[in-house]
């Protein structure tokens, strides 16, 4: 094929055009499925790379996705029928580590924990912490606006984002932010595209702020609750108090007993839901003690505060531990934290309604829940589970809520969009997508 | 005029086509002049008031300037000849206070300060507090992206934002944004909007964030040095430490006399420049301590710890004392913390060269300065003194800085832009601008 081949003179053997490894290039860890192959591969090095294949993409009007590892949950990143696949995998150099002024420059294609390692070796940390961090990569963190579980605390991947390096989709390379923490020469792009989900630019590099480590020792506290409506109130009373904690998660009770028969760490299954946190800092006990006792005002029992964080391991093993037990068809919902027991209630009726075991972990200081509903590996089942998961995001956008916190739209996602933005806002985002991408190469038809 | 009164129809006495009162809302706080008078003035009560104006102006293709108290630094809420002036002063209410939620619904033109007072009743707080909080209004604060003396430690005015009500330029009205601390549906429009400059749309309301107020009692703290290289290695030291200063301020010799002489507080005036900084929290005492124990380990001097914040005080009185003494161009740049001791330096040159005193003060905890120049009330100074502004501001960039931390770009630093930002990111803003407000009408040829 001539056109390829164009492009081949280029990127010589960074450009693949064998079939199974576009086959394994064109997924991610979606439910979401490639409609057919693309064409070729591009295993970018640099943003020259990067620049040539989008080029050659745009000029031929062929669709591309971009990949880091392949961790997404929202169908971003999954090839297109014909398209060009770019995966940032190589592009993974840690720039620079600039202690003085708290920044890291680094490559797309770092992996996140990598940085968050540079960076502890001068007493620094990044701090957005998806629960991938340890396989995804900090570009794809950034095109989804990744959360985690220190949210809470530090506030979402944007607010830890200085600025970037993106290629747009003619070719051209662009530079926004600053590495200044205050800065307001023009329009805030870097946050427009973080977040973007490949569909306004590709991001090969980024500046990201990181925070001194804080002193002291970690604190991990735990109570349980017969209640979700003491649990949800107990939430809202320590998030408005002044003892920030630095990881505030709930899990129901069904969550609780799968994770424990998947690895036993002597969690007690409660009544209705456990409460797992982590304090920071030289009050760190103090911080603990005093949030026990709001939650204890709120009829928490089993209170236990412990220097060991194998609570928030075993709150990690959620995701493998659900699974094993059945329960993998899971999603992303957000709602204001003082509706959080009226969500876990309303997903225990629509449990019922749908005769489907669904089990929740909930980042429960910022409000954001994954709902996982059982499901056999069927698409017929998959289906099933995903009109019980419309039902929980039709709730949550009922209680001011969002259909997605931090997994990001892609194509999972996308019939849910117009349930939440007005007619203004999609009309604004299409009108800025056709300003920065009049052919329509980048990740077409998914994220808005 | 026929077209007005199609206008008058829809607003009543809430469109005013007087002189004088026009003349007095076409100004703000910069030196912009208007070039000609605009031939109305909105008194906006209500969104469907912007929507109402907008509309009539996108058809007229009237340029409109936006206006909330008029204390911006940088030409943008200046009125245009033959312009609509809208003014949101009206529109000052508190909608919402959400406690459990830590969120606050306001109006456009409530003042900052109220904002915060509303917050403080339920032992919250609104972090971003720019030196003219008790005049200017949160829609002009987020308009510009403002900053202040607490950035160090809580960011900018973005970082505060979590939902927008924004009038389009033909009149529609968007949502963006959520009530959740996480939302990744779609792009973050709230940070396109927020520092936009009143060229992409009218912010007519926000949802904020709020903070709880820290327990214990803040400290203020303060050192002098004599050499501006370890003022500047102190600050770096310190804001890379495990010990957060709420407030971090650095005031050169000259800013400390003069402050003295306009109103005496004690403060030595020091060999090259004072450092002034607060902290807060239950630890805040020994913070204090720790931070002076890194200033003295570079050669800090007087240092003293304190209850009160007298200090702070006199570092906000900067701006009037300045200008008592003939101290009347000022600017707004930006460096990465580890260049500061490098642009006093630089500045302390360019003084000499220009043959006038600048003083300068920063929000050291961050890079941000604002050199003030001397200049007599004249055009022809006032020129002169902005020769030396372009001057520090190539010096900013070329320490890796910002040609605006805080203040904006209005139509004073406009042709600064093209120095910092490069020829892709110019051409996606006006992409962006064309495609938000095709014929031109919002805040035209500034801010982009």
């Amino acid at each position: 094929m001539r056109e390829i081949e164009s492009l081949r003179s280029v990127l010589g053997d960074r450009l693949s055009t064998d079939a199974a490894e576009i086959d394994a290039f064109a997924r991610d860890s979606s439910r979401a499925q490639p409609e057919g192959m693309p064409v070729a591969l591009v295993h970018a090095e640099t943003t020259a790379d990067v620049s040539a294949a989008l080029a050659w993409a745009d000029a031929g009007g062929v669709p591309v996705s971009v990949r880091g590892a392949g961790t997404g949950l929202s169908g971003g990143a999954v090839g297109y029928p014909g398209g060009l696949v770019i995966s940032l995998a190589r592009m993974n150099r840690i720039v620079e580590i600039d202690a003085g002024n708290r920044l890291a420059t680094v490559e797309a294609g770092v992996i996140t924990a990598d940085l968050d390692a540079a960076a502890g070796e001068h007493g620094l940390f990044f701090p957005p912490d998806p629960a991938s961090a340890k396989w995804s990569t900090i570009g794809g963190n950034i095109a989804v606006n990744a959360g985690g579980l220190r949210c809470v605390s530090h506030g979402v991947t944007t607010d830890s984002v200085a600025g970037l390096e993106v290629v747009l989709a003619d070719g051209r390379v662009m530079h926004t932010g600053s590495r200044t923490r205050k800065n307001v020469t023009g329009y805030d792009l870097t946050s427009l595209f973080t977040g973007s989900e490949g569909t306004l630019g590709v991001i090969t590099a980024a500046t990201v702020r990181l925070k001194p480590i804080p002193p002291g020792e970690p604190r991990t506290f735990r109570a349980s609750f017969d209640d979700i409506g003491d649990a949800g109130a107990a939430v809202t009373a320590v998030v408005a108090s002044e003892n920030t904690p630095e990881v505030l998660e709930l899990m129901d009770a069904l969550s609780v007993e799968i994770i424990e028969s998947f690895q036993p760490s002597g969690i007690p299954v409660p009544g209705a839901a456990i409460l797992v946190g982590q304090t920071v800092g030289r009050d760190a006990q103090e911080k603990a003690e005093k949030i026990l006792e709001i939650v204890r005002a709120h009829r928490g029992g089993d209170l236990e505060i412990s220097a060991s964080d194998s609570l928030l391991e075993a709150r990690r093993l959620a995701n493998p531990a659900l699974t094993a037990q059945g329960l993998r068809v899971s999603c992303d919902v957000g709602v204001p934290v003082t509706e959080l027991a009226a969500i876990f209630r309303g997903i225990d009726e629509i449990a019922r309604q749908h005769g489907r075991r669904i089990s929740t972990v909930a980042h429960a200081g910022d409000g954001n829940l994954h709902p996982t509903v059982e499901a056999d590996d069927t698409p017929e089942e998959h289906r099933a589970a995903e009109a019980a998961i419309d039902d929980i995001t039709r709730l949550a956008l009922s209680l001011g809520g969002t259909v997605t916190g931090e997994h990001g739209v892609g194509s999972v996602k996308k019939h849910e969009l117009s349930w939440q933005l007005d007619a203004a806002t999609l009309d604004v985002q299409a009108a800025i997508k056709r300003a920065l991408d009049p052919r329509g190469i980048l990740t077409p038809g998914r994220g808005i």
